[in-house]
């Protein structure tokens, strides 16, 4: 059994995708931001690091949204990721640009107690993120291949992350009409099965 | 024929001491940050990100630490991934982990204007830096399996990166020898063959 705790606001909706993508059942738990749920002791015994998603294996807990997807793929689809060892580096390359570039500038707009004490530092931060998330959109739109997916001609691991992190930057204002690759990308993912099942199912506002 | 960019200060060591694991052939490229290297027109043009580590690879270029060691090990040494899906797993939540939060919180010591405008930010982000990186570290330091490596008994993709990393704390005057897991990794990482090949080389600083 899987379970996985998430918030439809955050950067877990991209499990609930795949999760969709292979079919599998899973239990969704709501880690709910309004009463800090994230920081509750019974949450914190299974992720220390109070974020989501938590995906609940039947070997054990996981963590971060790239291991997650990894493991569902290898467990459950192999598919999901390119057969040819260097597009699968590719994929990765992708995915760590996602966690470690773009959601990094994305979360400067919001999160800036993260990394700086003082009010002014944030408001410093949050005036410069809507250009530091453009500019990584930016190269995501020239560099991926978009054939239609992001990696090819199939959907890998990737295509999730980049449509629910590229849907993050219109909450900064930025106008995604500018990159449109990524904005036929966004239209191609909207439509999938698996995207409206974790929309309805409130895994993804 | 691999051809590594790199610079010893930087994240491109850890890509360097996987290569000398696997004992391949490499061409080592030096990206001189003091004349800026990394941004002119012949290195953005084959990584437009102006970063290290860059891999060239038979089949194409590569960036991303955690992309470049996937693809050497699925091309060249399997044995540096776990067998068991889920450890394979544990393995990735520990990269991703080290890019997309510690690495950051480091980064913040030094790479404020990434994300800021103000001196002021800077300053602040600097002051921080060591305390969002000496928390990183506790978590890893609890967290993770050190028997004696980071995943079990044997060395996998997350060694060198947690080896490497943890090593530029030491940079912010954070003392390792409050994390004495930690700490014996870097002793048994520090006497391993391939870490000696890298510095010889002019790898690792």
């Amino acid at each position: 059994m899987l379970t996985l705790h998430h918030n439809p606001f955050a950067i877990s909706a991209v499990a609930a995708i795949v999760l969709e993508e292979l079919e599998l059942d899973y239990t969704p738990v709501l880690v709910d931001f309004r009463v800090t749920a994230q920081q509750a002791p019974a949450y914190l015994a299974l992720n220390p690091k109070g974020r989501v998603p938590t995906l609940e294996t039947p070997s054990g807990v996981l963590t971060e949204t790239g291991a997650i997807l990894d493991y569902l793929a290898a467990v459950h689809g192999p598919h999901l990721v390119p057969d040819d060892a260097f597009q699968a580096a590719r994929m990765r390359e992708t995915m760590y640009y996602l966690a470690a570039t773009l959601h990094v500038n994305y979360a400067h707009a919001l999160r800036g107690a993260r990394w700086a004490d003082a009010e002014a530092s944030w408001a410093d931060m949050t005036a410069k993120a809507p250009h530091t998330m453009a500019a990584s959109l930016a190269y995501l739109e020239g560099h991926l291949d978009f054939a239609p997916f992001a990696i090819g001609s199939s959907l890998t691991l990737a295509d999730p992350w980049l449509f629910v992190l590229t849907g993050f930057a219109t909450r900064l204002h930025i106008d995604l009409a500018q990159f449109p690759n990524l904005s036929a990308h966004q239209v191609l993912m909207n439509d999938r099965y698996a995207v409206r099942a974790a929309r309805t199912k409130g895994m993804m506002a």
